[in-house]
């Protein structure tokens, strides 16, 4: 064969969430953008802080065109991971060494990177939490590793020790999180930390090798009515953080982020060694300069969650009032509803016909379910709530 | 093992490149900046057009921010990739199709992507040219390739087609080219670029399958003296053209190029798909927004080439004055010297004493020669002329 059929696979398969977005473009140039509720897309909708925008123009006005857009070194330029390690450790008390802060092309490559930088041999495992984003699948399998699902708790969808230890094994070599959740919008409390800790520490005790806790942290900052996201690093040693500035900063599109090794993390360095190498294979030479200097500066920058907090109260009232179910929605900018009818994908095509676009989850590993992003317009909230009144309606829900 | 020694090797071995010039810096601190002459890196030291940095303050003062910095599609906005072609099809008319450009994070990407898209067993061969940039062999062996060395002609570094018929077998997926080279700064005359076109076509044939001609091409715009670079997909079918914009418009920070499938391919489009797909398995979500705008108006900006044309200029006459010799110059922004004596480490040893800091190529595939990046100030090339001369009179040059 003169190319991967693998890699054909990846890249001519479409991607569902893409799919409805742009059935979204084409149904509103026909009915007018005003009677469509696009919920399929996860983009942030609150723009970048001005602080951010300020950063950008005052560097590109007043710096050195050869220093701002030269290449830093391959981790990162030292002053931008210095930036960030003191804003974590004054927000956590962490202990985060810049040394120890690889930065990267968003979360995505960070987590990309601490796959094929822990992977070892084809039979290496790594647990992710279903519901999870349905590209782990991919990172993790063409990186070396193997993706095993185990199912959140249905009722709270906090992490179940039980379904975990059923899948645990001595090939795991890692356990990857991420809390607030994508698709599910649910914070893993303290306790399911803690719970998580005691249990892989055990796990570690009993197979004598470390088993890596990878929380992949986009919608860090992202929470609402004072929930709190415990720093996984002050709990568990064998900690790699996986940080983007997509959601927080509403830069998705610039791809900047960082993976952040433990200092407590057995062989911190020479794993952290392995995060820069994987870099190296990826092709990853440094992450996009510009974006690394405004981090520099803004790296305590918070983000206007108003919009957000006020999109899901207004939606959650309203779906809830209408009858549907939803799981507690603490964090990130989704909604994950339970379809009234078992088989998603039905429930989505009838939502449609109230110009209602919502992703069925069964791709994200969790059917039955469906993803409302409401990082949209409040209007997109306000005028999609007579659609889901008249659906909850058919479903005989009110 | 807990984390992959082939990773942790490349993370934790230095780059000599990187030393050479942290030597420089601790060397400057001691005695002054004027007094030392660092040739070691290829950061361009002419700053961005200011039509870039214009465009990229009036996009950040003007544009909608969620659009600026927002997702793009996985291959990049159409915009962008219409204007590239448009830029290229102006240039070359070459039948450029934006929906085979995929914008990458840079050339490194591109490599990485197009290693990884064709690749489909342990055993696929790619040659590559010697001298080359080192990372050439981490990009094809860590992406499911197998990097195999052909040395250039030495007398002119042009290719010769019966050393890289000693190479070609049926195992040869590819064969990669970079032209104008770093390092020796060789651009590939048409009558090379014919021969090679006819070579492959020939075997092709006899084999059976497609050998892919992969053109890295940073350089492509980095000429002198009227040397013109032919543009290698009008010459032969199977091309991918993998492109940065880190020294055309040097912003080689910012990790922003494109690979280019030639309409011509055999498979174009699924060549192309695999390239996409390999981009989601080495977590390229999409290259960064905000350059991907800048290069939506700027495609057709040309670099500023005076200051790189006047530097090499002075110090090729310095050079060859003093009686060293070097390779015919005609692009990119490196001299290729022959080392007096055979040891080229030794030699640049020798260098350092005069504070002269030139790159031993030995990494490069090419021992016996040194790498001197003239993308430099004017003031240390001058500089460091009265060092070069007493360095060829230790070797009784002249």
């Amino acid at each position: 064969m003169s190319y991967s059929q693998e890699m054909y696979g990846l890249g001519s398969q479409g991607s569902e969430i893409r799919e409805i977005f742009e059935y979204g473009r084409r149904r509103k140039a026909e009915i007018g953008a005003d009677k469509v509720f696009d919920f399929s897309l996860g983009n942030p909708s609150v723009p970048t802080p001005q602080a951010v925008t300020d950063a950008m123009i005052d560097i590109l006005s007043t710096a050195e065109p050869t220093a701002v857009h030269g290449y830093t070194s391959g981790a990162g330029d030292m002053a931008c991971r210095t930036a960030i390690a003191e804003d974590l450790n004054a927000r956590y008390n962490c202990g985060a060494d810049p040394a120890l802060i690889y930065m990267t092309c968003g979360a995505a490559a960070a987590l990309c990177c601490s796959f094929r930088a822990l992977a070892t041999e084809d039979a290496d495992e790594f647990i992710a939490f279903a519901p999870f984003f349905p590209e782990y699948r991919v990172f993790c399998d063409t990186n070396g590793g193997k993706l095993v699902q185990v199912m959140m708790r249905e009722n709270d969808f906090q992490i179940d020790l039980s379904l975990l230890d059923a899948a645990v094994n001595e090939r795991t070599k890692g356990v990857v999180i991420n809390s607030p959740n994508n698709p599910c919008g649910v914070v893993y409390t303290e306790e399911t930390i803690r719970g998580l800790a005691a249990y892989l520490e055990k796990k570690q005790a009993e197979y004598g090798h470390p088993i890596y806790l990878i929380t992949d942290e986009p919608y860090r900052e992202l929470v609402y009515g004072g929930a709190v996201v415990p720093f996984v690093p002050n709990y568990y040693d064998n900690t790699i953080v996986c940080y983007s500035y997509s959601k927080s900063l509403s830069l998705p599109g610039e791809r900047i982020g960082y993976a952040l090794v433990s200092p407590k993390a057995a062989d911190a360095k020479a794993v952290y060694a392995a995060i820069c190498g994987a870099g190296r294979a990826l092709g990853y030479v440094c992450a996009p300069s510009l974006m690394q200097h405004v981090i520099t500066r803004c790296a305590g920058v918070q983000p206007n969650l108003a919009p957000y907090e006020e999109n899901r109260r207004i939606l959650l009232e309203g779906l809830t009032g209408a009858g549907f179910t939803c799981v507690n929605p603490d964090g990130a900018f989704y909604l994950f509803m339970k379809s009234p009818e078992p088989d998603a994908h039905a429930f989505a095509a009838k939502a449609k016909e109230h110009e209602l676009l919502v992703v069925p989850c069964d791709s994200f590993g969790c059917p039955g379910y469906v993803r409302i992003g409401y990082c949209v317009s409040k209007e997109t909230i306000e005028g999609s709530l007579p659609g889901f009144a008249a659906l909850a309606k058919e479903y005989g829900l009110s």
